[in-house]
């Protein structure tokens, strides 16, 4: 465990109870790089001969499967937090989620991806599956998997987030749960699809189409309605997932990409787009997935996500070993505008003072970022908390905020400043601040 | 199949033997979108009831795996080419290649990663591994991964390439193979990892040294000379492979990731930097791995991947069914300058004429870069080819101006114009141009 007298002699404190400078990540030199602590307590020793380990001996015939899997030392790197109704009323009805602590980087591998299910896994014959667009066009028509295949694509970043995501944090109480189970509704993928709007142009759609509705093939039947201007501007059918085609809990063989907008309106296994005059008011943006304010009157139809972001190293799953300079790590994105992620910031005295965070990862529109920051715990209780602003100039608000603006439960889209409290004993838990 | 009297009366050719201006693939319509022909030869059909097909009635409990897995439909989307020398003398060597004809986007998910293994894959217990960082520094350290896990981090996406990647087109006759076996020892993913900058700080450069000395713990014991300038400049050591630990075949628990630089010097399983003067001459940069002159002399340490492209839909394992206008699609990479793709051109007229392609996804430093163009076939011979164009101003250059600078044979770094002849019946193959 490392000594507090080991740290740098004036490193360059720049918001309260010890955030540093985010010019420390990059200049960071002999001194400070030698003072970092790990959330497991090792740290770099001095040399001596290296042992000569077993597999240096043994040149294995393995590695070269059809399809690689994780090392078996990774059993542990497994999607967590997983819920289902109680007494599971509807078979194949729940959720589980990305283990946001103990990844790193922006992208999620495809075997970690978050999901929702509304009925399970539809077990879809990729050549039976069908898209029908029709309603208020010229020539409805119906798209095989293979026919998709021959039009122009396109390859984005996009994050997908759960509508229901960090939703606990309407409640009451805080729940005592770690970044997975409250926050672990969230990944990213490269997709790659065709534009909804090629199709559109294909089919023809007549001036007084104003919204769509979409239709997955799931036994839950989810379907939502989205706004024709929004599937103009960059709706994708999405085809492909970092490469390979869609994980079937992620719809395969075919979803709605809507980047930025709440995860449930991107129907999965996607069977029907219906141009319509006004929305459907369907029971999945009705009697769920809706915003309803303090009032008890629902906002119809907010989709988008506003900034948010998530510190997920350190967590509660991962606690300080003792007091030492320390790597804050964590993700953050928006929906808004274009979704361009323009500052990060972070505070250990629960919102007084901030320090700005480094981006660690390219920006893309729409997309997770990655950042990182510096902050000496001297063991005393603190409150971390991160905040994003994206490029549209929208700053995430506070849990007070949001509730004064929001009805307090059953409510969505949250995207609060998340608080970890930090005890003495370098414990994390989830608060609310 | 289609017919070419469906297609659209005036279509904007720009190059020799039915390219596309690239604005076709934006401004599709409706007539240019429903003359497109697919690989497979399903087409739109106007629509009709859609069938409820039994997945629809069954709320599976699928779907909440721990660890998900690709749909039970898609196994045939592996790895394949594998290769082995003859009566594999030397356990565990060979390599396995990236199914580019199956895929989509720029990003490949880690089990199709392309392997080349030269000792099999060691089975390494993390905790137990050691990175050592010693030779002409002030203070050599060891490190071990959790160690690792506090210092600063950063996530790129960067494309890695195997030196002997494409190597068959340096052989007299073409080999008839497919994209898969005989360009697929290319990949890209997003790596996080640390500096290898940062922990040089740590321990000290002496101002004698001036390259480095990097080897792997596998059985192998592959060993590689860099200079010191490219580590400064961009290396990593590579920790997380799209978010998730590095997959074994790929280097599991650490490697050394070069941006742009040839495959194998990209140590991994890294235990051991040593900090050198000069050059060590290991075997793997002497006896292989390097590019040698028609004179017989070698080229010491020419690392750096210049531009490249291929098309990789169609290729030999995908036949045009018939007449008609197709896509045509394919990866663009350097790792020249700061591997920035400017331009992607095609051709289907064996250079004669060329047309610019659209770029279809991001275009970040040294990561595969996506492009697609618009061609139409009359069911005449053809010879199809991309060239890349990087921000450097370099453009790849002809197999034959590759021949007259390299000797013939036993060479590396092959990034040549790749052509795909396209005979009458539509298939196509591998052939010199």
């Amino acid at each position: 465990m490392k000594n507090s007298k080991d740290l740098p002699a004036a490193p360059e404190f720049v918001a309260g109870n010890g955030l540093l400078h985010r010019r420390a990540l990059l200049a960071s030199g002999a001194g400070l790089a030698a003072s970092l602590t790990g959330y497991a307590s090792r740290s770099p020793a001095h040399a001596a001969p290296l042992a000569v380990e077993p597999w240096m001996r043994d040149p294995t015939a393995a590695g070269l499967e059809p399809y690689g899997a994780p090392s078996r030392y990774e059993s542990g790197v497994v999607r967590g937090g997983r819920n289902e109704p109680a007494g599971n009323p509807s078979p194949g009805t729940g959720s589980i989620r990305t283990p946001l602590h103990l990844l790193n980087g922006t992208i999620t591998p495809n075997g970690l991806h978050h999901v929702r299910l509304h009925s399970g896994v539809p077990d879809i014959v990729p050549d039976r599956h069908r898209l029908l667009i029709h309603g208020l066009v010229e020539r409805p028509l119906i798209y095989t998997l293979d026919a998709l295949g021959k039009y122009p694509m396109e390859s984005h970043p996009y994050f997908l987030e759960c509508t229901g995501n960090s939703i606990e944090l309407y409640a009451k109480e805080p729940l005592k749960a770690g970044v997975e189970r409250l926050h672990g509704q969230i990944s990213c993928a490269e997709w790659t699809g065709v534009r909804v709007a090629t199709l559109l142009e294909e089919v023809g759609v007549k001036p007084e189409a104003k919204w769509i509705l979409a239709e997955g093939a799931d036994a839950a039947g989810m379907a939502r309605s989205v706004p024709l201007a929004k599937i103009a501007d960059d709706a994708l059918i999405g085809l492909y997932q970092n490469g390979e085609r869609l994980r079937p809990s992620n719809g395969y063989p075919m979803r709605l990409l809507l980047p930025g907008y709440q995860g449930t309106a991107n129907i999965k296994y996607l069977r029907r787009i219906k141009l319509i005059k006004g929305p459907a008011y369907t029971r999945d943006e009705t009697a769920r997935y809706a915003i309803t304010g303090p009032d008890g009157i629902t906002t119809e139809f907010y989709l988008q996500f506003d900034a948010k972001s998530v510190i997920t190293q350190p967590a509660p799953e991962l606690a300080l070993p003792g007091p030492g300079l320390y790597k804050l790590a964590g993700l953050a994105w928006s929906g808004r505008g274009r979704g361009i992620i323009k500052k990060v910031e972070g505070s250990a005295d629960a919102g007084r003072s901030w320090a700005e965070a480094m981006i660690t990862s390219p920006v893309m529109p729409k997309a997770l970022v990655r950042f990182e920051m510096l902050w000496r715990w001297e063991g005393q209780p603190a409150i971390l908390q991160s905040r994003a602003t994206d490029e549209t100039g929208y700053t995430q608000w506070t849990r007070n905020q949001m509730l004064a603006a929001r009805g307090p439960a059953g409510n969505y889209m949250t995207n609060c400043i998340i608080s970890w409290a930090v005890n003495e004993r370098g414990e994390l838990s989830n608060v609310y601040a």
